[in-house]
Formats: structure tokens, sequence, C-alpha cells
């Protein structure tokens, strides 16, 4: 099962720096090859499994890498069997790497009793109120860990990552990108959670995870972050206007809203009779990783980033 | 739910003709609509369901249309949430349909005890043997009753149908197309079994579906009927080489030996470290949808199968 996953390694994996890091599966797959993958992470002090797949130039050159955060239920796994973006990330020469949604094995009483809550649905907070602050530290780990342990391992350009995600997983992409445009110089959203300290879901999830006082909540809403730093490129944002979640939980429109007010370069498309599903999500797959591709070969970013 | 697919239908929704025919869900999909419906099988004596993409052409005019069948384990969700056929097929102009695998409410004794066999696992055959021959009629649902039903209300060419399928679904497909050139114009395959009688799988599904006279498993063998018949076009397989069920139960060698002894046209193709799974599939989903769609443009069928 190695040997598929041989050439991609910047080192072999006999070396002792991969004893944490262990390969649960590899498909070919478009030419390149889907990695599953598990390892003990150090911040959430749990085991953890991310998906990643290497497009045939990762094998002799170093490519830009996507970060892609799924929503709620979802796994590692939700990107890359629905997603549909492999064939393109091959013709680009693009990584993709998704994480699973939260910590499995926290095994924390009820965290298994709401689907919008605990297990799948970290919201990709770094947990500060107990029992969830022990090992939900899902910000950290995105935004420092796995990027660090997916650069020593494979051959990515940490000087290229972009960061995109559905639903709850296009509110830890924004934040994330937002909160930190060095390390994610590109981003874009399907149906994000635009503002989640306005809507039921993110106000139950920080509320529990966060605490009840509601200023600690802004540095995890898009919305909110966006008014007060902006981010140096344009964000793509796609939603569809049949989606059930729009209007209650989604909200868009109050982050279309910040842009307008603080001069935020945003390409927002309201897609009429898509769903939340996938077959939504996959059908506009394609502009998402151009998007990226663009972004992430176009110096600007580093110029403003240089400004600010 | 209904106003996505209206456009699409033949004939209202409304009218008594679609009595039986019961949308489960609609979801706006690359320009068209990717539809999963349930009705009430004549041929099987119970409710069946089935998926259909149509491409936003299907709104207008009839356009060709290709029948997936999926492996074991598999349902009709499974080929539109991984095969990644929707985005070329919209850009083709072609419908897709798959159903699911086998009866569902048959509520035999051990029907779920096997994954090889039963639930999820009807090989496409018509049994002939009690308990299974009361409803296991897959072969008359896919050949006859499901095309006749998707053509009556969806606006597809039933002079241009093409049949795929994956694993146990290949073999399905392969026996489909070779018994019924007339109805299936085009064909092509996944890792197919394609010598069942010859291999674990196969002989354990024929004895209990058919009996244990091996000339009645002659017509369900794909290897067996195109040396008996042929067909009037060339057949498409791919097939990965580091597929766990290759040697044991596929062995589409068996096939390939046939088409050389009987001047069949074949393009089989081995991919080198591919696997079972849809990461092999959907790695080369565009390469059959562009098989089928040559193929059913191609008059050379026509003239072949009015010589025979």
């Amino acid at each position: 099962m190695l040997s598929l996953v041989e050439p991609y390694l910047t080192r072999s994996f006999s070396d002792e720096n991969h004893a944490s890091l262990e390969v649960i599966s590899t498909s070919a797959c478009h030419g390149g090859v889907q990695v599953f993958l598990k390892h003990s992470s150090e911040k959430i002090g749990l085991p953890m499994r991310f998906g990643i797949y290497l497009p045939p130039q990762a094998a002799y050159r170093r490519v830009p890498v996507l970060y892609y955060l799924a929503g709620l239920t979802c796994t590692e796994e939700t990107f890359f069997a629905k997603g549909q973006a492999a064939a393109l990330a091959a013709t680009l020469g693009l990584a993709l790497v998704s994480p699973d949604t939260s910590p499995r094995t926290a095994n924390i009483a009820g965290e298994a009793d709401d689907w919008t809550f605990g297990l799948g649905a970290s919201f990709y907070v770094d947990a500060t109120e107990l029992p969830w602050s022990t090992h939900f530290k899902m910000y950290s780990y995105v935004t420092r860990e796995l990027p660090q342990l997916v650069a020593s391992h494979f051959r990515v350009d940490p000087a290229q990552q972009g960061i995109f995600g559905h639903s709850m997983g296009g509110h830890g992409a924004l934040v994330c990108a937002v909160r930190n445009p060095k390390t994610f110089r590109s981003v874009s959203a399907f149906a994000p959670v635009a503002n989640p300290m306005r809507c039921p879901w993110g106000q139950n999830a920080f509320k529990r995870y966060l605490g009840s006082n509601q200023s600690d909540w802004c540095q995890y809403d898009a919305t909110e972050l966006l008014r007060q730093w902006g981010y140096p490129g344009r964000i793509l944002i796609d939603q569809g206007g049949a989606d059930k979640f729009l209007r209650e939980q989604l909200q868009p429109s109050a982050l279309v809203a910040a842009a307008s007010e603080f001069n935020q370069a945003v390409n927002f498309r309201l897609h009429a009779g898509y769903d939340h599903s996938y077959y939504f999500v996959s059908s506009f797959m394609e502009d998402h990783l151009r998007h990226h591709y663009d972004a992430l070969s176009d110096k600007t970013h580093d110029a403003v980033v240089a400004l600010t």
C-alpha cells in the first residue's frame, strides 16, 4: 500500500520522522494518488485523520496545496468522494488536503447527541470551555499543525497554500484565511455559515465551545473579521438559491454587506435552483480550483500582505 | 421539489400516467437536475428506486441516455455521488440513469447475510429459483421496464441508449448489451465480473438464483455470450492493475481471449496501480462517456445490427 505514495514523499516512510504518520489507504486516482492517513496530533492530543490528493506533478516538484474544510456530519473522506476535484487538480498540479471535521475519540458525554455540535461539528474553533477545550483545538490544528505536517512529508509549497470549504467548513475556511493571510493566500467557500454569531447553529456552538462572552466570538465570525481586517485578495463565494439553510443559518448577505462597506473584493454568486448538497458543490468545484490556482500564481497577494 | 424536474417531463406529473412515479429528491447539478425516484415495478412486483441525471439539453430535446449498473453493496445513489459523470454529461447532453442494485423489500430470510448475494447483489439476472424468483427479476427490469418507463416520462431518445457499469454492474452491462444490441447500442465496463461462471462470486450467485444447471448460466456470462453472439460495436473495458479482485473474481482476460478468438472489437485497458474503488472509476469516467457519445452518434451500429 505504501508503494503508491512512496514517490510523493520528501523522505522515506522508514524515516523516524514518519513514526506518527500511518497510511490508512492509497488509491491511484487521475494519474496521482489519493491517500488517507492517521497521525497523533499534538494540538488535539488525540489521533486525527486526514486525506490528501497528490497530483502527478507532486512526484517531482513542490506544488500549490489547497486545504478543504468539510461541513457538519462530514469526515475527511467527504470531499474526496463527492467533491469531484481530482481531475482538474491533476491537470493543474494542485495538492488537496481535507481533515476530519472534529476529533473522534475524545469520548465526551453527549458529543454525538446533536448533529450541529460536537462530533463532526467542531466549527473549526479552539474551544476554551470545558470539557471541549481539552481536545477540540481544530483552529490551531488546521492553521498550523496540519500544514506543517503536510509540508514536512509531501512535496507541497508552503508559500502557495489556499483554503476553502463547504457550509461549516466554508465558515472555517474564511476565518482561517482572514486571520492568516500569509498562511492561506487564497480563499473561497461554498454556502458558508457567513455570520455564525447571528445564526442558531453558530450561537449554539460558540456558546458551548467559547463561553457566553460574545466578544470572544468575533475572532471566529468571517463577517466580523472582514469588517476588522479585510483580506488581501478576492474571495469567491458560491451559494445555492434553493438551499434550505440559506436564510436562517448561512446569511451570506451579511458578509456581502461588510465587504461592500469596507471595499473588500468579493465574488458572490447566487445560483438559482441549487441546494446545499454536493450536487451543488461539485457543480462549481472547477471554478473554485481555478480561482485558487490563479490567485496563488498572482504575486499581488504578497505585495498587499507586505503593506499591511 | 417538483418544480426543478417539471421542465424535463414529457407530460405533467399531474397526469395519471405518473401515478406510480414518486419523486424522492431533486438537486440542481451542472446546469441540469439530479432526480431520485421511486416507482411500483411491474416486473419486480415491489417498489424500486432509481436516479436520473438530466442535462440541460433534455429540457427541450430528446437526448441520448446511458444506463449505469452499480456493483455489490451499492445503491441507485452511488454512481451519482461518486462517479463524477455529470459535468461532462451536461456538456455533451447525455442523460444518465442508475437503478438500485436489487429489490429492497422482498424480505427474504437471509437476504442480507452475504454482501455478495441477495440485497445489493442481484447480479442483474432474472432469478428462476425460489424464493428469489418471485421478485429478483433485475434483468427484465433493466433491459425492458426501466428504459420504457424513462422514455415515457423524460426527453430521452430510445434509439440512442447505452449501458455501462462497475464490477457486478460491469457484468450486468455487458450481458444486457450483448443480448440486446438493438436496445443498448453502446457498452462499456469498469472492472467487470467478466466470466462469472468461472469465479466464486458468480458461481455462488448463479447457483442460488438460477439453479445448478450450468447451461442456464451461459446467458448471464459476458464471456460466453460474446463467444456465441458477439456485439456490433467496440467494447471499452477499464481495469485497475492493483484491483484486489482482479485475478480471482473479475478475470477480464477470459473475455479478452474470447474477443481475440471471435474477432470482437474490444478496447481493454489495464491501468497499473489503480484499485477497485471509485477513485479508479471516476478517473476514467470521461473516457467512458465519450466512448458512448461517439458510439451512439455512429450509424455503423445500425448497419451491423441490421445485418445480423
